[in-house]
């Protein structure tokens, strides 16, 4: 059935075939086998979930990161603290990815002694989709979570510049079968890459998503360039924009002020305006110290029941759970292969050459 | 100067004097004095803070509950599993902030132990404040997160009907000096109390906060009582509904699943449909265990000079922190005393006559 689909669409590529092919250009560049994996792993859970945004595309820039030494390729992963229930690593500039594993296996292991595990990241870097690590901790019948801050694009309630990342919060809890509830989200309003494609498009933007350079109104895509801002998820304080910006600074503080991290204005900059890299916040808890794992996946399925029997506004079939429709997508694409765009091949091919890697994944 | 302006207007009292009349007034209704002072603390909080939806505007509805024995005022608090960074507490239907408190006290000892410390609660009854929680972690150098489902009133994205409470989130980070960051909000996209006030105004809400009984849009503050929903932070899935959608989860998943107390449509509901009354999440986390305190301290100042120095949009006279005007707030009270609103007198009054309850706290 894989052979027949494949054979009609040149793109089409199997998920683990994909996995295998971005493995081999970390490889390449100098990563260990064991921590090419890991990247790999992330890159082609973001394929494979459709969150497009976060996978190969994001190769170039990471090579060229690697290329100038922003992202070390050789690192010396240190735990700079560590407390029964909590830990704090340095990440030595490696990828996010690499880090934030290291950190979510940790908090599962503290998780499994004393109930709940804690972990802190500083000196990293871009981590990709925090619901790769969120994730991890289902198979221990654990919840997980994932928050790391990064580049400032959103601006605080009241604040006409952006001075807050769209520091994402990924939660993933254990089901009896079916999708996982795993939701990983921007505290923004919008996102970036919706703004990208807004502007592609020469579209406007909904009205309360951004704000103009002066801090008004606007429903300019390109506005970010212009000296604006994403708002906070909520957008104005009428709409409870407060509340998003609460978030984000939650986010924020937990990531880079609690963790020597860079933060604030300064998130994701090098040259340590107020710290060292890009910071994360993992954690487990192991849903035992509380229930019965067996009970708890009981109430899951009741809980998530109760959300698709829901009656539904004008125009939904369904209401879904938060990951679901990632899952869905997942399923389909382990089942069919994913296919992926012909222009990303294109720029992923420009930046293979640049550093002369060679891959099969450009000659497909 | 207190003395003089309590002369000057009648329902001024001192916040101490407010606290330790409502401690008078639960103590007849048959708490012990430790128990009616944490509630009379939390609820003179509230009122010092300016949040009046949650201070003695709540009496009457408490003293209602505790009448029916909805509430027990002479509680056997439960700890029914322990782990070195984890508990659950059965609150054996007592108020909610004495449950919560006792939580509080057990995650700070645990952090104190092994980092971190998380405590569900089940079989509780309303909490009021999230930030009277949270706040306890300061003063022990933690930071501090409170957690709390509720009665349904937000409608999961794609739905037509109330599924989730607007489902707090407290946080609170210690500072050098000034307000602490304190963030304490619900995940929907405005406050019922909110609505409550446009209807007595007869305004419209604005555009995008709340739905009908189809799950169409509309802008009718009593749109509740006709079966409809409020909308959850963000408001629609172009503005982002969906993450205030997932965070009101979250929110229900770890105070109500995982503790067996009620969840999603049938939290804070008597009868156990699915659990035991209310449930809470709460924890605490030792700065200490990531960082040495004062230099977190110095990085909050920074992190919060940063806000503050923040350009305006227009009308904004100056970029505030989480908390900050709540705080500014407590100050204000502790000088200059608090005023009651005598609408709110009256109807305490009403209550405390129908149970024979003797108070000062009438009569000024």
């Amino acid at each position: 059935m894989y052979a027949k689909i494949y054979s009609l669409r040149l793109k089409l590529l199997r998920v683990l075939k994909l996995q295998q092919n971005i493995q081999a250009i970390f490889e390449q560049v100098g990563f260990d086998k064991a921590n090419a994996d890991i990247i790999a792993r992330m890159l082609s859970m973001s394929e494979s979930k459709g969150i497009k945004s976060h996978g190969i595309l994001r190769i170039p820039d990471y090579l060229d990161k690697i290329s100038t030494g922003e992202i070390n390729v050789k690192p010396n992963i240190k735990l700079i603290k560590e407390s029964p229930g909590t830990g704090l690593l340095d990440a030595d500039s490696t990828m996010g990815a690499i880090a934030a594993t290291q950190a979510m296996s940790l908090a599962i292991d503290k998780a499994r002694q004393v109930g709940t595990g804690m972990l802190g990241v500083r000196n990293s870097t871009h981590f990709g989709i925090g619901a790769f690590y969120s994730e991890m901790a289902l198979e221990h019948n654990m919840i997980g979570f994932a928050l790391t801050n990064s580049i400032p694009y959103v601006a605080p309630t009241g604040s006409s510049i952006p001075m807050l990342g769209t520091n994402p919060i990924a939660y993933a809890f254990p089901v009896k079968s079916g999708p996982p509830f795993s939701a990983d989200f921007s505290t923004s309003s919008i996102a970036k890459g919706k703004l990208s494609l807004l502007q592609i498009e020469k579209r406007e933007t909904p009205l309360n998503v951004v704000q103009d350079s002066e801090g008004k109104p606007t429903t300019d895509p390109s506005t970010l360039i212009k000296g604006g801002s994403i708002l906070p998820l909520g957008g104005d304080i009428e709409h409870g924009g407060h509340k998003g910006y609460a978030l984000a600074s939650i986010v924020d503080i937990l990531s880079g002020v609690l963790t020597s991290a860079n933060f604030g204005m300064f998130a994701n900059q090098q040259g340590s305006p107020n710290g060292s890299g890009i910071g994360h916040f993992l954690g487990a808890i192991k849903v035992d110290a509380f229930m019965d794992i067996e009970e708890f996946k009981n109430r899951m399925e009741l809980w998530i029941d109760a959300i698709h029997s829901s009656p539904t506004t004008p125009g939904v079939e369904k209401v879904l759970i938060p990951g679901e429709i990632e899952w869905q997508q997942e399923q389909m694409h382990n089942e069919q292969g994913i296919e992926i765009d012909h222009k990303i091949i294109e720029l992923l091919k420009e930046s293979l050459q640049k550093y002369n890697i060679s891959s099969d994944l450009i000659n497909i």
